[in-house]
């Protein structure tokens, strides 16, 4: 899996049938320092994941091992939103970190 | 997923018998920002895609989840045409833009 | 899937068992304009494909959906061959370029 | 499967249910010298890998292929502990090579 | 599939249950002029490939198409040993390169 940051969301009318009411979600590459770069992909919401929220998404038929995803031509899933992740014992990022009064 | 752009078509004519029938599109890569970049991916059309039209495809075995491309040798597949997609809360593009009078 | 040229052949006679039979191309790149690059990839053959001609492949699971490659450890393969292809409706590569000619 | 070494856990509290008990590393990219990169991987950890150590993990559906992460989406999994490893018979890495009297 | 030469062997005693008794090599990337290049990968080794042997490997699913690697979570095999392979009817590469008199 990888970190990104939702960027917006997708819209596409015309779609293959199996595909009826996913939300397709953009999301942008984050590196392990917490940066937002170039790349991006168009994953499936399986969490209800909001815009700015940094997510976990997973790639390719491991995309398709949820209730929503099962079956259908997507190939990339966010299946988890991030609280907090560290490196050498030092935070990196935590979602608290932009509003640290109202919610730690 | 990621987003492309059809650029035009692939005509195979010696090919492995279950690609008989299928349409193959030749889908130049665009980025987050909607410009189409150098590289490219051949896919089997599953919505009817035409030339110049930004569409969605996915890749891997999730190429094969369609009623059209399954259980066949194919690792692309266009499954979705775009209407729009924003970024941080604007348009970054809808398929309206360049005909915005008769359109929208 | 990918274009291709055929560049050669492998040869490996020390080979898991199930691959016995199978002809193995060294394909290199081609890109959307027809150019020959630096990387390459070895497929499977399911089409007959000879010296130079410019190909199509497939690769991961789908390169396993050929009657020669079903169930074979096996990640690539040639599965058409290609006649022509355009971009923005001008004919980039056709296969009868270089003997107009006596084939077209 | 590639190398990696473990740089430390990543916390998601809304995640697909099936993630449920799950441990999340952050894995950073280690090249064949031993020296780590830039790149990284959250993967799940079904060997009870700990801050600091050289691991093995594998990608894709292979990374479904444990007790632990079978039909889940995850695409990344730490599958082993590495204990060292040899170029052209010279020992590039040794997971005792920082405690030599203590351990070795 | 791709080239690789074999480099080493990689050990790890604490790893899933299921890769006992694989034997897992150190595989460096090699280019189509049969050059050595940076990048690696650890596959499983179904052919007993030795130290120094150009071998070709395939990688994802198509990894555990072979009796060893069958459900376990292994995403690259050495599935066979590379005799030799031409590039435009020249011969890049033999394995008898190196001891003409007494091979060939």
């Amino acid at each position: 899996m990888l970190f990104g940051k939702v960027a917006g969301t997708v819209v596409s009318t015309r779609k293959a049938e199996s595909l009826e009411g996913l939300k397709l979600l953009l999301v942008r590459n984050v590196d392990v320092t917490g940066e937002v770069g170039k790349g991006y992909v168009v994953a499936a919401d399986s969490v209800g994941a909001g815009l700015g929220e940094v997510v976990l998404y997973a790639t390719g038929s491991s995309a398709r091992q949820t209730d929503i995803t099962n079956g259908k031509p997507v190939d990339a899933v966010v299946m988890g939103i991030v609280d907090t992740w560290d490196v050498d014992d030092k935070t990196v990022y935590t979602k608290y970190a932009s509003a640290k009064t109202a919610d730690v």
